[in-house]
């Protein structure tokens, strides 16, 4: 289990600490890459999950909580293990669902204050408020609560129905597929809520933001939080039990 | 057959929701991605193809009528199988073409009302008919139905010429070789009329337009209906003959 | 010598096809892509390359003189043969020299002329004759022969020197490699030029812009050819010679 | 230790030519890449890697002190060999050490000569001193030597941390997952400081900016020049470490 804990808080972090900056250069004031847009924290996002993957690659490098339930109803091991490389695999009870999935908000929470520190001069130097909270958490464009949460199941359910897929289609890119999986569910269906489609990715870094001391921040839109945790949960459970009737 | 409906309707969904997706999130009125721009574009339909084909992999994922007439004349089996994964081969029956064609349209479909849902609130906010259209199904940006049969005709010769040929230029990189090919036609031959290539890609969802309560949407401008169709058969249809000359 | 002449004929095509549809997208008038910005053009030209290697894989999909006289000076054969796929060695004799040449120049002739017919509305309904002859031709943002060439001799080095040295350190990335290093030298030493790094890429589409009917086209800039010839050509021979001493 | 220099020179001359480059193109004066923004910057850093490695991988490519003193404190050789390619290791001597960082500082000097040569005209064209600074060295936004050495040790220590643990997660990606690594880190966490996370990178450019006859130059920043020096280091100690003790 401490091996689950190390992997998955060190491999979330890297995933909230390069997510959030690719959010933060593009939003922040007075950033190099300001205005970078849409497609830049596409792959951005997508990159960071490419990183986080190498990092806790001995536990499956879940880094969400809906990949988590996902395999776990699916009926999966949460990893397979590699005989190769001498890793056990690691069964889908109750103690390690768990602990993937507190690491995971451990690790979000972590990666949150290290993306602050690194830009700690522009988050000081920022007056929107909108902005800072950007950088943390997901927010909806159109504020709906239900369509809302349609769309982050949606794209939960791709994220981890084809990622579970990905066991029954090899090929030799290794943590690269689900990296341009994560690129294109940005290009594609972020346009509504900004693609949390992970619970611990949001709440970790809300909590962060709430806690932290940054000069212009608001509130940390608590009323929103429910949806993009419902939301990837639900999506990553129906992706799991579909996975099974598909294969 | 049963594998064949399963896989070409599931794979083509997800291809029409990523694809539909990305223009969604490029133009539709309060979304995050709002004016990406067409690289933004030509990497999510990429990706969408990308993802598509890990779903549809034990079909060999054709997602696109064009491929299957491609092969079909080509002299090629549908799908070759895959002994070592125990996937048998498909040969090219005329039962079989058609239930790829069709299971293509009804993905690409569904597909398309998966993305009205993910998208449901900016749908209901755009004014603009065209770009409610714009979603859905190609357009020319100079009307001419001749030329704009000529581009689809060359894209789609290109999609398909070069599919086939990757059976002789094995490589790493499984599924997205493909995607790759389509990020470049996109980039390179989508300006005149947004590259259709592929007749389900743009009829499926030209039929969703048509069904769906979209609050402004116009017509579904049936008379340019016919080139991305015709144009990515006939495109097809020659790539096949000229790559078995080839080859 | 029919198999060099096939191979590298519809693969510089391709190329150019490819390649000149990715600046077309972005310059000409009307088109969906307009604007789409110097990153897209990179990809675009990359994944041309990507392209074009499928098609001519076995005469070594050299698609470019600079190449070709990169190899010759090296002392390598043109194309190592591939035991496992059936396909011999060519080695570098004169009248495969010549072979290789001569197809790549007619090759980029057509695939020119393709791209002229996939945009045919937009190139008769442009009036810019820069821009035209953009679509088909290198040229330099500030004119100086002797400073222009001397970006071209380093592009060029830079290419063929890497390739050569891929022999070396082989990875799962097949075509992919080298697209990867267009893609990088476009957007980082594209700047001055244009990056030609080829002589048949510039030479072929300035000939065909010569004879097409195109109606506001202004002259083919003669002047300037020789650059993007003698600039590429030079830099494949240093980079030949200089990966001769370098392995 | 003739290879190690050899190698090393000309793999990170390779590495600021093009990463020098890409920057002259997006920023200097009548460049066809002028305003291509920080994404093309991203990929074009990360792909100046990709090239610069598969020039120097008889030496493990380092390319950067950082990773040379990360491999010293983590324990591992400089370079574990490789047998089938009959490539010798290189242990961690104090003699290679040295070699490996003298080499570095002197490809990327020549690299920036390369790079100044290659936009010649375009440096003599600019009138604006801290954009020709710009394409040498890095410098920060908020100018706050703390904060700024503090996002140059994260950065530096993700880049080296993951590169240790490559070695645990092999894929057949070769050079290009060290290149993803480096896009998204520019992406994500170039925003505050133009991620040096190199001292070979900013301080060989920066003697170079300092000597080279360039009109409207300014002076060199020598004031900020320790914090991409020593920041990186610190980063790469830290993620040697760190890597040794979390595998």
């Amino acid at each position: 289990m401490g091996v689950i804990f190390l992997h998955e808080i060190v491999g979330t972090a890297v995933l909230l600490l390069l997510g959030g900056g690719v959010v933060a250069n593009n939003i922040l004031t007075k950033t190099k890459g300001f205005g970078g847009g849409w497609l830049m924290i596409s792959f951005g996002w997508g990159l960071a999950v490419f990183s986080g993957v190498y990092v806790a690659y001995k536990t499956g490098a879940h880094l969400n909580p809906a990949v988590t339930l996902g395999l776990l109803v699916n009926g999966s091991d949460l990893y397979p293990g590699d005989a190769a490389a001498g890793l056990p695999a690691i069964p889908a009870t109750f103690g390690n669902v768990i602990a993937y999935i507190v690491a995971q908000m451990i690790g979000a929470f972590l990666g949150a204050v290290l993306c602050w520190l690194s830009y700690k001069k522009h988050f000081d130097a920022e007056t929107d408020e909108g902005k800072i909270l950007g950088v943390f958490s997901t927010g909806p464009e159109i504020r709906s609560y239900g369509w809302n949460f349609v769309t982050e199941v949606i794209a939960t359910f791709i994220l981890v129905f084809i990622i579970i897929l990905f066991g029954g289609t090899p090929s030799g890119l290794g943590p690269l597929a689900v990296a341009l999986l994560v690129v294109v569910i940005g290009a594609s269906l972020g346009g509504p809520t900004g693609y949390a489609i992970n619970p611990a990715r949001d709440l970790g870094p809300r909590i962060a933001h709430a806690l932290l001391p940054i000069p212009h921040k608001g509130g940390s839109d608590w009323s929103y939080a429910w949806v993009p945790i419902a939301g990837p949960a639900v999506g990553g459970i129906l992706a799991g039990l579909a996975a099974k009737a598909f294969i």
